[in-house]
């Protein structure tokens, strides 16, 4: 059996999607994002969001960081972002290509998150030589971060505050914001633009989706003016999808009645019980478990016990002899799985 | 009545394919291209083309046809190209951003067509002045053409054969390659690497499937070197798909028991029947019909009577006063909706 | 004994740069631009085009030239230029590098010259579909022309007009500026921003500099807003000259007492001459002799009989028999060479 | 009075450098790196690194490094250098502008320099997980450091060892490679290519050129195979010098009989007394004093006197209240101004 909790990107694809996309399937319409479905999801994120937005889905997360990062920031800029941010470590340079020789300036802080201090500590400890120097033009936050962790509409608040006063634009990477909002008690606008986002990256593949990411633009100026920028960029970089559509009805489906805050409770309902009993069964956890990922140190004997019962997963090493296994769950666990793995540990 | 002959990207998604994704939807599997279906893909590309392969999905044909020209071209290339081929007209500039300043080097021909002589006589009156010259790297083929026509795989071999002789790389964009293929009496090996294609674009998008674009590399010694710069430079532009086995599932099913084909032959058999019949009732026709388009210049009361039945289409102005109607038909267009628009302009 | 009529850039440094050099080379003073000579060089600028204006100096003219058109046209913009134009032909795609994807579109026209009616046609005839099609933002034009020619005032400002009026921007190509101004009957000013032109590259290099060229920025929006974007890129591509004040230095020496005009008057009128000697001589011209180039087609005789007087030009070939011969006089050229040249000619 | 000590690029001209500009100012020759000084330049640099080298003027180091870099590593590649190295902190990412998307990845440590352990461990640490992550591909080194000091044969060679070994190319920064050699007792061949340096960024500039830079290829495979993407990238980034002789004439002068020791000599031999000078007056210093840069820590009453004696020079600021005061010489820097300094801190 194999019980996989390597990532949500590894999951299917709900329901919900697929019927929408099987009902897509059936029409003709009109190619480059001038279709229906299109429309609706402009108007289904304005109702999500509060606000009027702009929406340009993409096929991939890299794509929409890359583009709401080169829209945002001029080519000579830098964007602070976490050290374990995915557009650090895991997009191979991609928002430095998109951005036309953007760069990226990391900075640690402890379960994924930055704070004002150490942002505003990096801001001003590091050399400015005037035209000899990048200058800082963007922050761009995680949520919920690669750490599984979440920030505080405060914390973001506080951030983007930060950001403004200084002259740098504020982007989220929002590949897991199903997971972020999913029982917070904020709503997806106070996790949002009423925290000071600009412009976001919103994704649904990981939430259930086969593939469906889109900027989303909140900043009033850029709604006025920096939207040829994103339409030119995407269609240069071959991400505008001749069937547009069936990504917006992706969107759709999964935005409809709830689906995707439905799907990221279960996810995270599941992470909180593995963390739970992983704890109980003397496991230390690396972070929180706040949203959907459950990070532990196990030990070799442990780690040779979870993998026995068939879990897989990506393990980084540690300082001790320990692993640490970042373990996922996603819209399509299952709590049986979540249970084996518990029992597996345990009984190590 | 919408009657749809806009383009074959207005079409929905063929029955065979959503089985497939409503399949691949129930399951877990890797991410980013290292699942079950990618691997059956490259197997199943291979039993196509009668040769080993390399294949790379995308989200959408600029991608691969800018992928495929900036791994087979120098950034100081240029790519000679058909004037009204889909990279020079139709990607804002796709190819030079991708491929690092590529430039592409339009030349003239009938009916979408280039031949030897043009290439020729391209290459031998434009400047050359050593390192202040771009040198002519790559030559990209269209097939079938913009114009609806195809290429024997006589002329191609001749094209081929004349720019491996200059130093140049030949690329294929195969976006309605499947129509190119069906009732061609030439086979699919044949029409690429048997007549000298280095590197192709294959389409399923417009065939019927949702998003499926691969980058097939024929070339040995670009299967040995350069597929290390094919995987990173479609990372760092954002087009590694994290779900990719749901692109590798629809090419599966798509290419599966001659799906595509038989799609093709359809759509093809439909735009025959719609040219001869507007031919039949005294339009003329811009291009032969050889497969899913018909070019036809209709002046200003049968463009009106055929607007008016409900047809969909987009039009060019001509030196005179008619317009030249591009109809295309796709997978899913109905003999009903060609008669319906012939009667239209034979009645008009 | 050689005879150098290859070209202007084959020429020496005047004495007067060569003393105000010597000069420079004894004091210190500030890197980066923050000397005493640049700041003289902008009002020195001021001064000749009786305007405040932005003074950029780099190292080449292609450096000039692609720095000016990616600060004045966005990435995904088109240029227009003259089919001949050194941007076009000589540059290796260093404007599309340097402007991040921006593209050339290259129009005929005789004698070296763009019209407004050339310009209207191209953009009233190519194809446009939205965000499919790279949109035409600039025009650039270049003075003197590549064909030794020279537009009038009343040529730019019709041209200048045009573009503004369709939303482009206009850039010239002032490599041989001086060469357009000497003996104009019109000003700096008047051949610049007084016929609509936003920004140039001026360049004192082929006149008697070592190696001298700016971006000149005249639009006021430009001046307002533009001018990280130029500081920026400049240093991103490696022009900002650690020790700028030698560049300026030689500008503000070459600028001063109307050295510039008057090295230019010397060029061109040995071009004169060897125009009216060679069809005293019964050689065709392919061009009106405006400033410091001849162009003429030599029969191989006489161009053997040319060559074998020592005289170095380079040579395209022509649809009969004969050579187009290139001739270029400078600052640095002798009346005796000239007449040697004529002499050799006229007894072949 | 003025005492500079700001930077080396403050200085002016050396004599025999002016006298060699003089004597080119007065002949025609070749463009673009055809003429007879260029060609002598080859034979020059081939002379003083004992082995026959590729050799490309260009106008800065930023752009000799960025070309350098690009043409030695794949636009997907990452470079480690120094923390404090010029391309990290002083050229706003040209690098990664002229490298289509190259990336640098900095180390820190002691005294500018880098040690073969602390580029193990960051290789050793960093994560890496395939495609998604940039990989190493490059080291560059910088002789004389930023800190003044430099490294020894055996450094290089260690650090060039683990490199190589690693699948990285070595680049050198050579902007005051004169400092590094003279006084060293290791030749220019040892200190580079001996040492396993594949190219180098070699600078006259700071050492008493007006503006001359050259990449210098060592490694047998680039000489092979990689000069036409230099020459190519070179000119796509208009950095090949129309009047190239101009600046070959200037390192000849520089290179020949000594000219660049001696006058690195004394740059370094004034350095040494003022750091021997300052540490007698109990001035601290932060790096011991091996080239022409002094870096002194400076209380707030002493830095109010040396500027007072009118020194200028840059300073960062401390973690106590003195600052770090960076005090340059040059080949023009005079005995008597280190005096006046040290007089001046003397007294304070």
């Amino acid at each position: 059996m194999e019980v996989n909790f390597a990532s949500d990107n590894n999951s299917g694809v709900c329901p919900e999607v697929m019927a929408a996309l099987a009902e897509e399937a059936e029409r003709f319409d009109a190619a480059y994002g001038l279709d229906q479905a299109s429309a609706r999801l402009e108007a289904k994120m304005a109702d999500v969001f509060e606000r009027p937005v702009g929406v340009f889905p993409v096929a991939t997360g890299t794509a929409a960081n890359s583009l709401a990062l080169a829209v945002t920031n001029p080519p000579w800029g830098g964007v602070v972002c976490h050290a374990d941010a995915h557009i650090q470590v895991d997009e191979c340079a991609a928002p430095t290509v998109i951005g036309s020789g953007l760069t990226l300036h990391p900075v640690a802080g402890a379960h994924g998150k930055l704070t004002p201090d150490a942002v505003s500590r990096h801001l001003d400890t590091r050399r400015d030589s005037g035209v000899h120097t990048v200058p800082i033009t963007g922050l761009s936050l995680t949520n919920s971060t690669e750490a599984g962790t979440r920030y505080t509409t405060a914390e973001l608040g506080a951030l983007s505050e930060l950001a403004h006063r200084r002259g740098m634009r504020v982007h989220l990477d929002g590949a897991r914001f199903a997971n972020a909002v999913a029982g917070a008690g904020s709503s997806p606008a106070e996790l949002t633009w009423g925290a000071g986002v600009d412009i976001m990256s919103f994704g649904a593949t990981k939430g259930g989706a086969l593939a469906a990411e889109a900027i989303v633009v909140f900043a009033d100026d850029l709604l006025d003016s920096g939207t040829e920028s994103i339409e030119r960029l995407r269609k240069r970089v071959g991400h505008l999808l001749s069937k547009q559509r069936f990504a917006s009805a992706q969107f759709n489906a999964w935005l409809g009645d709830g689906v995707w805050l439905g799907r990221a409770d279960h996810a995270n309902d599941l992470a909180r019980r593995l963390g739970e009993g992983l704890a109980d069964a003397g496991v230390e956890l690396a972070h929180p478990v706040e949203t959907n990922m459950v990070f532990a140190l196990l030990d070799p004997a442990t780690n040779a016990a979870a993998r026995a019962a068939g879990a897989t997963y990506y393990t980084e090493s540690t300082p001790d002899e320990r692993v640490e296994a970042r373990l996922v769950t996603s819209w399509s666990s299952r709590l049986a799985d979540v249970e084996a793995l518990i029992d597996a540990v345990a009984g190590a």
